[in-house]
């Protein structure tokens, strides 16, 4: 995904962007940055990697020697940000939320133009200085943001950094958010606003889809309208997001807790407890045990002490080792016990199968797992988060690929819950995982815990529907 | 507190001590250390400060470096340990969980026989040198330990790591644990069993109070039977323990669960939700939300992503700084609601004063607090978790003296729930920290909800028993 | 100044280059880095300032993870390089000896293109970025090489890392000089030939002013012939070049011997000893010792075990104390002595003025200075090494701004030795400085010493000679 | 070696006991450390691996939380140090430049009395712990540093750190120097007065062979006497001081300039130039290429910028490296030509070999080795410097085996210039070095060149004289 957080204050800004962006921190595993203006040092800026530490280690050390009342910070899942380009606009920065499907296309569009990228990210390009040169293809920064969303398939939304103000710019369907926060003498923009409250800022409004706004300390100005169409993800509050947060004024927790809840209304399985898998479960199972009056019980304890988040280090050694080691078993809760298990969606399945291995070596008797979303059937097309994985990677592919002995398939009928293979593939992933049962969430009800009108969500990881709008040809 | 692991193997244990060791992170914040002694390298050490960083980033390096089938570790929260001697019974390394009370009188001991201390632990002498040099006066370990037992007022558990064994000694009252575990060609020793599932451990068996045994990687041989007599800290299933630890078989989570439910037994409070202060409150609250039939909801959730446990920085300025950052409130879960609060238990009460104000301000309705053990009117005498602290910093004694209105007083009445005065105590604490209502759980409960005859239990805190035994005068 | 190193080999070039490179620290103290391609990892790169450590110290770390049979390292004195393109001629790397000196036309150029610059140095464009967006701006290398020799105004030596060859230009007047050094299987490229012989490479040609070489491991091929006309660095014999290396063929520390000899050939104060001023006057000295047969002694000595270079902290403060601190004066050569010194020349003779105060605390009798060329009278305009520093700083401008009373002056006459106000000049510098005599070397004499016919060597910094080539408006 | 430096002012000590010590570098390669007493502080103490870093940059981050008056530095060339003990004499810390030759024998002793050893170095105790609890043995300082003259078979300086003053005493046959420095309110004790002038102090007095002072600020009190007997290390001046320094009030620098004037005086060769092997070879070549009037010139020159000192990594393949890399040659100086190079001795000649070997690859004539001492054919007996090499990697026996044809033979011969087989021995290492011709100095030239009797001087190395007082047995 990626998260960025900027700010501008009749102050310093410099601790609330630093403080901020450290909120963004469960988005991203690659790379952060933060720059900041001031009238006496320009610009400043430091990137460093978040493969081998935490944003706060890794800039602490920044932190002195910036200063500055306006300033932005970006945690990357993909590309170093934000990008400082001198530009016929003047010098200033960008950070972006995005994915940009056409890069190559745009790479081609300005080396034929004997333009240069001084940046590069895995081989590639940067997208992030893709982004600022269509910004600077343009007369003004509004024509430039227009320009990205004319030409970029994909996603994009943005802040930019200049010396007197933040424009900020929601992705032209809205997939991702851009929140505003206030306080006095200054203002904060967001992708999370759980990065609110502890910064005394209080949620202003949300962009609209493709909103643009220019932000100062003292409010906000409008440089272009919300578009009427929306496609905001629905994962950010079935996984992505902090639970404090509100995407749309809706808040994850509370839609985790009615995801618990609807998953709960028809299911009628015996067991001892209900527990959530650490850490995007555990929200769905509260709403769950409370809706069947099972007792919440913690049969896995994260070591929260030193193995802080399910970070992604680089090989996959290491991801084993840290899945292995951060969860430990409770064998007082499950020795021969019934639980039910609520974890928000099955990707791969390959940590689940571990962690249903442990619950059977502790002696477990019986493993109910419950889903707070339907089966994943289509790879993501629209944000990052899937990118890298091959669809047959998909615990749903796998299973099909077994009903059906071939590689190729259509997930169509295996995506609607009234068709009967849907049944088969579930019932395949059942025994895949080894688990007693599994029921995954209906899309119908998904959409009523989030609670926005169907049309303004994008549900294509399970139904195959969302779109683009057209990008121009560059 | 302070907490250790060893570990004695065929094959090579670096690897195991490490994570073993990092296991135990929750229980110190000073100083960690390792030790490993391999025929070819000899012993090997490394020290480190947690003031910092966290263990297994600070221990990285040091890795590479060592080798051994035989090792121990240690998360201290005071002094720098393990520490390495050459004395008349070998080269040998010590790593002490301890609180020596008469450290003055033993220091005098040693330096009237003109011998040298050579370590230094904020400007004393490093009491586990000090339990090295009581082990060298004897002509064996065994007569050495129980030397420590006889010179030593306070407690102490140790591990000594000799060139073929590690000699475990749980102190002689059992106020702290000592643990052994076993896998196939190794065994385990540790304080919290949390640390043995992932590692492939299975408990061997608890020691007793004065136990002290000598292990190999083939099993354990028995160098003085256990005492009579056990004065093992309530505290350790309260608060100090991680969930999935059990200390004389009985496992810290479930302890929490029956905390809340005894709690709950006789609440009829009306509420919206029940929530758990994070960390150790969460169970107590899981327990009580059952019993109740309340909802379990997150009104705070921590910032885990980077803000992972409640460590404990030098300058009260950046404690203060971490205890605002890493809970986000949720406005949705709080706002015009009543909620009941579980916590483990009220110390100074003040970071819980500063979480009520941040409720207040996001619009809670009211605030019902439940405390999982009784009021902490008597400062821990035997063990190190509130030796800096001023008696007049505790909430009890904060509200007390208000109430007289003088600096001395008994607390005798004030620690019976049954006498008024105790009912005019947590009625002012009750205002001091701006809740609806407040409840502390009865002595007996707690002692029910741990399950061990209260003879064996240390409940000094709470109504000022527990006792020494005498030791010899040097 | 600035200094490059290259090397293509048929293995891996990575240490060649490692160390290539380190050996041109001696001129830069800003930032270092490096780039390497291999087929298998692409473009990799490093940078690193050199404000707070060493070359190899610096580079350390990263050594692990470069592969490549291709590569270049660069010692910048000001902007962080190389700089790493993807433009229409495929991706590459520059590193640059340069001196641009209409930045601001140029950056203006491309800003109305709308093209846009991502490094910044220092709150402006980096110079190595400019001049790859010049040779993108052609259709091929040779051209936009070309393109970079019309287009600057100033000078610009420049390396080019491409997938399969290193593209090699000496600046157009040749300030700045390019060698060629082969041994078996390999090729390099560099500015010191001092960094040849540890690494097995002999030196096979030195480019001339303006020419353009392709290299490969199998050799080189010339694109562009060198021009007629040469402007070559005086100081580089005098000051910057490491003693073994060649510049023209002609030997450095070979070229200071003479320069001592013929400071010698007309010099008769008596004297016990004869001096130089670590590190640039020892060559000097011993060509002026031997001359006159009077004892070369060590007056002073250079702590180098831990202070081993004049580098260039930040403030000032710092370079006072580093100033004050590696020099350790021997009481026993200077008490009641009479000594002759050698320098390399006088910038603002603040740090001589203090080494000349040390002196007489030890108790030296008289103080004799001679300098290995004339006064500097007019400030460098062609290359970096003095642009930082007001004309007034100049020990000359000083003594002659006191002469005259009076801000504004012409040097002309005071740059010739023959003109009686040259004599006033020094005359006043003697006194300024507190030295018993002081004699400057003629610049015949000078030209004489490094053996070039004085229209090939730049002297601007004595004569006011010396030109550019016009270059052609953007 | 191993040096030291101490300082006690009315003011802060703290930047010139770093600045001090940091000019006892090239003394040692393993350790240094530095302890501070100030009355809010109490004893603080920083050490630091001179493995992989310099002084300076180690101990750069503790200088800061450095308080005190009163402080010692001590660069160590084997153990940890300084050590810091709490006694029945007070808390007090120990820097040492010692040789303990019966080690395991007061080891024994100690342990036998049930007292431990808390340090270890490389598997052994800590020589500088040991001689803490030696003084600790004793009522008074002044005992107790008598009783280690009377226990340690080696040689043993040492500076004591109390809470008002330093005690320095110098071992018992002055074979390593103390000497004092004062300045207005404050006093120094050092290894090497190479340290005083920048920091101010002037040489007050050189302690005496076994003398042992009370240094305060205001002055020193004499506790013991010195004694008769004197056996001053010879090498001292020959190659470990630094030029500045002095020893016993003659300077090292012009002890090498008469070396090198002594050598000179009978010697006939002819040569184009003379050079030193640097560093240390460097005064000894100014002294021979005066007195024969032939050009001193720089065949070699030490890459300083970045290899700043001969100083020696664990690993032999990083030792080789470091060789190889930091000396250039200088073809213009070689090629073609006869050279006379001096150096201070040859111990194994490997290094020398492989410099010899460069010069042939650079085509000179011929090679002129003179060595500034006798050839070494006694082992270091007395002081750290060749405890670890064998004596058949030394040059001398090296030719004596082959010229003998076995093992064990009798050197006394071979150290008398007189007997032909010096001579003969001389030839043989002339052969396996591949020089023209090979001249040691005689051992009067060089007892001359100090200028101290012969008698107390220590010239065992070269014909096997030198002793110690008897020990007591312990």
């Amino acid at each position: 995904m990626s998260g960025f957080f900027g700010s501008i204050s009749k102050n310093s800004c410099v601790s609330d962007v630093f403080y901020g962006t450290d909120y963004h921190s469960h988005l991203g595993t690659k790379r952060a940055g933060m720059a900041f203006y001031s009238a006496g040092n320009g610009f400043q800026r430091a990137i460093h990697s978040l493969e081998d530490g935490y944003f706060r280690n890794k800039f602490e050390s920044d932190m002195a020697g910036f200063t500055g009342n306006i300033g932005i910070g970006v945690i990357s899942d993909t590309e170093a940000q934000p990008i400082q380009v001198t530009t016929h606009l003047g010098r200033f920065a960008v950070a972006t939320v995005s994915r940009i499907i056409n890069m190559d296309e745009l790479e081609a569009y300005f080396l034929k133009k004997h333009q240069t990228f001084a940046e590069t990210s895995q081989g590639s390009i940067n997208a992030t200085e893709l982004v600022a040169k269509l910004i600077a293809e343009a007369d003004d920064f509004l024509a430039g943001i227009e320009n990205v969303y004319k030409r970029v398939k994909g996603s994009c939304s943005l802040l930019v950094l200049t010396e007197d103000c933040i424009i900020a710019a929601r992705d032209k369907l809205g997939r991702t958010p851009v929140v505003i926060g206030k306080k006095q003498d200054a203002r904060a923009v967001a992708f999370e606003t759980c990065s609110f409250p502890n910064l005394s800022f209080e949620t202003e409004r949300f962009l609209g889809p493709g909103e643009i706004v220019r932000i100062t300390a003292e409010g906000i100005e409008q440089l272009r309208k919300p578009g009427d169409r929306m496609q905001v993800c629905s994962f950010l509050w079935v996984y992505y997001g902090y639970p404090p947060s509100f995407y749309e004024n809706i808040n994850v927790d509370e839609c985790r807790y009615h995801c618990g809840a609807a998953l709960a209304a028809n299911d009628t399985v015996h067991a001892d407890f209900v527990a959530g898998i650490p850490d995007s479960g555990i929200g769905h199972a509260m709403g769950y045990s409370n809706a069947r009056g099972i007792p919440l019980k913690r049969p896995y304890t994260k070591y929260t002490p030193t193995w802080p988040r399910s970070f992604m280090p680089q090989s996959q050694v290491t991801r084993d080792l840290v899945a292995r080691m951060k969860l430990i078993t409770n064998d007082s809760v499950v020795r021969g016990k019934k639980g039910i298990f609520l974890d928000d969606s099955i990707v791969r399945g390959t940590q689940l199968k571990d962690n249903v291995r442990n619950l059977h070596a502790a002696g477990i008797k019986e493993v109910h797992m419950r889903i707070a979303c339907p089966p994943l059937t289509y790879p993501c097309e629209f944000l990052n988060f899937s990118r890298s994985r091959s669809n047959l990677d998909l615990a749903t592919h796998k299973a099909v690929k077994k009903l059906e002995d071939r590689d190729e398939f259509d997930m169509k009928d295996y995506s609607d819950y009234r068709n009967g293979k849907y049944a088969c593939m579930v019932e395949q992933i059942r025994k895949n995982l080894d688990l007693t049962t599994l029921v995954y969430q209906k899309l119908n009800d998904l959409v009523g815990a989030i609670g926005l009108p169907k049309e303004k969500l994008c549900t294509h990881c399970w139904d195959g529907s969302g779109y683009f709008d057209n990008p121009k040809p560059a």
